[in-house]
């Protein structure tokens, strides 16, 4: 078989897992918007016979064999060339996945899917014992998967490299300490000033159907498209990109806040432009794929903050906003509601959190999983741990374990590794802004002039086409210029808190 | 292998593939429910997907090798019994999809799907030519696909075993002979009474939110679970029942008219009512599972008119309905409003006919379709053929293919042996309700008094439970004591039109 034979097969088949597994997207999307609460035992078992299936699909000795062809010919010179690109990247999935024996992925299917229940019921009635020895077989499990993959560094590695490939746990540190180091100082200067916007803005009359309006407006604006997509409502939002044409948002309203619903329609908006604009000719393939949960991530934060928490943002949009909200919002100065959206103050919980304390809680649990998985911290002692170093980053004590290490979703489904990459996100979406900005040459001036194409399209060249052409680190470098940093973040967040909070800088 | 061994092993097999198609549903609703217009070509690739790799599941030749030993086996001494039914049942599937080769299943699936969009295009623009040369593609596949599952009779009858399991073209015409005769004199008695409800009483406003409030109220009060299914909003109403728990019941709606929608859900949640009353622990084999098309429909049919349109009915829920629609409805007397909702007339369109008249529609497309697959009619000739035919029963002159033989979507969908089955459903539907009627002692009193519970626990110990352990005919003997006639309809009928428009009996 010719190279090029061994090559057009394999994307062929790694297509068509792809598109089988996007099977699962559409399922799992209804299950979190419109199934009926009858519907959970059937659709679970729908999803375990879809994963068994496409496990299968995706480990097939065949691939090996195709790939071990492709690798060994010149297709694969330039490490850049659309064959060699996804020949590495279906190595990297291929591998992985074939390192996984099987029984081991049935169990951590079994007691994840288990363990969800068990975390919804402990988090509401924050009881952290019933759910303790969940997290322990968990990250037993867990531990045995990284052990399964192998690693060099540490174990932690293997974990983040699921999320984050190739990035390893030192790297992440080295950008972590910096960070977490000027983030104290800011958010210390900041609880110093004393200043606070007034609360009463966000928290008005701001009904439902008007909310929906003005989220499906602002999304469409920035560059979402709607004819290739929807916006519902779930109880933990999230986009689910199911293939080319069709990326849905999911959001939840509040009719007392709007901010909730609107920021994180932006964020979920900005996830889904990527998908939308990912290349379709090579969908299914690493080529047509979104490079790592951390660019993913800095495509979200981007329009959430920087676009959306930006004064020239709502220069563009307070008079849309007084339309849609006249009664909470007719009064209410530009500068007001500025400030209400960059309200910034230590808190409990991660996802109410502001853009400054946000990455606090990040650094926390990223420190937290490498105990729990390196250095072999127990379970029952989590809550403890969490609640010294809480105290310790964010200067607050937790009141119980509904605010603190019970809050997240992500370790009853075995998701350890994926926090690092949200903070990662934020850098990105920094270094990617500051570089857009300056290329651009002033965003501030189109976003003020309602001009959302320039970025659209400046995303859509630097980072949607790329796919996995480069890996993350490398995409920075290429784009911004520069290696990862935690500088423009930093920047970015002391000027605009410099500002609002009129600290000495 | 023991047959026991073989049994369990068969009826696991069975199971998933079942389960495996109920993800083809999910996708299915999804796409006509939700789904943006871009996500159209990435569906069709997912659903021909999951459509080869089901058909793969359900041809597997170990499946012919587990039936054969259990039909060789003292499992399958008594018919009647769980084991000799599930073998029969699924022999009877698995035979029809193995004598299908490959490539014309893949052939048909190809030409549907490029059809429907011709077909609707074609409804469209009132172009029956443009339509023509698929409908002859699939007519051509049709007859092969015919001749490969193989006829006694007919070739005809290889199509309606497919829809309605070991019924006969010669029996269902021994049926529609006699019905069709009986149907014209009761429409030509009451054309020639001159009498018409008021045409206003349901065409005023009815505000979308109240209709579908009240749609869901009383979709409730008949017995459908509401924990275990939903109402969604389609172009094309259908019910889906994707396994226990979730059974998704669509409709639409009209702003100026409330009975399209109204009865409309009456008809789909009959549908979800038998879905969701299925023996789940026999989910995914045949004693689980319906029995055919026609019994299907009869449940749908029997709460759409034998329920629905009754005197009872409206006298218990007319105030229900004046309480959503204060302006539409609450100066319009019962008698009119029952008058209103079973107002009847020889008209164009199937879908919105009446009791009486739809079955004339049904005749027509079931002669059709016989000289299209037996006689060699050319899908040319359809037309004149479908105008000629129309003018004899139902006594109107054709003015377009969009109101004539482009009406419907069937064909397009490779349908064709499926129309029978409605009226097959109102016969069966009719039966039912008479016997029902008797061991209830009233039916008309229970629903005037809003007890819907006796007629579901009646229709779910007669119908519903018994899953597939008897043929359509059988079961109706069983239940009815006789075999299907049309009297039991034309009884309905004759009783309920003579009443309305004061006919001579």
């Amino acid at each position: 078989m010719t190279p090029q034979a061994a090559y057009t097969e394999l994307v062929t088949r790694w297509r068509k897992s792809t598109l089988f597994d996007s099977v699962g997207s559409v399922l799992g999307w209804d299950q979190r918007t419109y199934m009926p609460p009858g519907g959970s035992a059937h659709r679970s078992e729908q999803l375990a016979l879809l994963s068994g299936i496409g496990h299968a699909m995706e480990t097939e000795p065949r691939i090996g064999e195709l790939l071990a062809n492709v690798e060994h010919s010149v297709l694969v010179q330039d490490p850049t060339s659309e064959a060699a690109v996804n020949a590495r990247e279906i190595r990297h999935v291929y591998d992985r996945a074939v390192k996984l024996p099987r029984d081991l992925v049935e169990e951590l299917t079994r007691v994840t899917s288990q363990a969800y229940d068990v975390w919804v019921a402990a988090r509401q009635d924050d009881d952290f014992a019933s759910f303790a020895p969940w997290l322990d077989k968990i990250v037993k499990l867990t531990r045995q998967k990284a052990d399964a993959y192998g690693w060099q560094g540490c174990r932690y590695d293997a974990l983040l490299d699921g999320f984050e490939p190739g990035a390893t746990t030192a790297e992440v540190q080295a950008l972590f300490g910096p960070l977490q180091k000027d983030l104290a100082a800011l958010v210390a200067k900041i609880t110093h000033s004393g200043k606070r916007p007034h609360q009463k803005v966000l928290h008005s009359e701001y009904p439902v159907d008007a909310q929906v309006e003005f989220c499906k407006e602002v999304a469409a604006a920035i560059g979402f498209d709607f004819n290739a997509g929807r916006l519902d409502v779930t109880t933990h939002p999230f986009c689910s990109s199911f293939g080319p044409g069709d990326t849905r948002l999911t959001t939840r309203f509040n009719p007392k806040n709007f901010s909730d619903a609107f920021f994180g329609t932006l964020h979920e908006a900005g996830h889904g432009m990527y998908g939308q604009g990912l290349d379709t000719n090579h969908y299914g393939a690493p080529m047509g794929s979104a490079v790592g949960l951390g660019i993913h991530e800095s495509q979200s934060r981007l329009y959430e903050n920087f676009v959306g928490r930006s004064q020239a943002f709502w220069k563009r949009m307070m008079p849309r906003a007084r339309k849609y909200f006249p009664r909470a919002l007719g009064r209410v100065g530009l500068d007001d509601l500025y400030f209400a959206v960059n309200d910034s103050k230590p808190s409990f919980i991660r996802v109410e959190s502001d853009e400054a304390t946000y990455n606090l809680h990040i650094i926390l649990r990223f420190e937290i999983e490498q105990a729990l998985v390196n250095d072999g911290l127990k379970t029952a002692d989590v809550p403890e741990a969490w609640n010294e170093r809480f105290r310790k980053l964010l200067g607050l004590k937790v009141p119980d374990a509904a605010r603190g290490c019970l809050q997240d979703v992500h370790w009853s489904g075995g998701g350890i590794g994926y926090f690092p990459t949200y903070t990662l996100g934020n850098l990105y979406a920094a270094q990617f802004f500051n570089t857009a900005d300056q290329e651009l040459g002033g965003l501030e001036e189109l976003i003020a002039h309602g001009d959302f194409q320039a970025l659209k399209k400046w995303l859509s060249q630097k980072i949607y086409r790329q796919g996995q052409r480069y890996r993350s680190g490398k995409l920075c470098e290429n784009v911004t210029g520069k290696p990862l940093s935690h500088r423009f973040l930093m920047d970015h967040l002391n000027t605009k808190f410099n500002a609002l909070y009129e600290l000495a800088s």
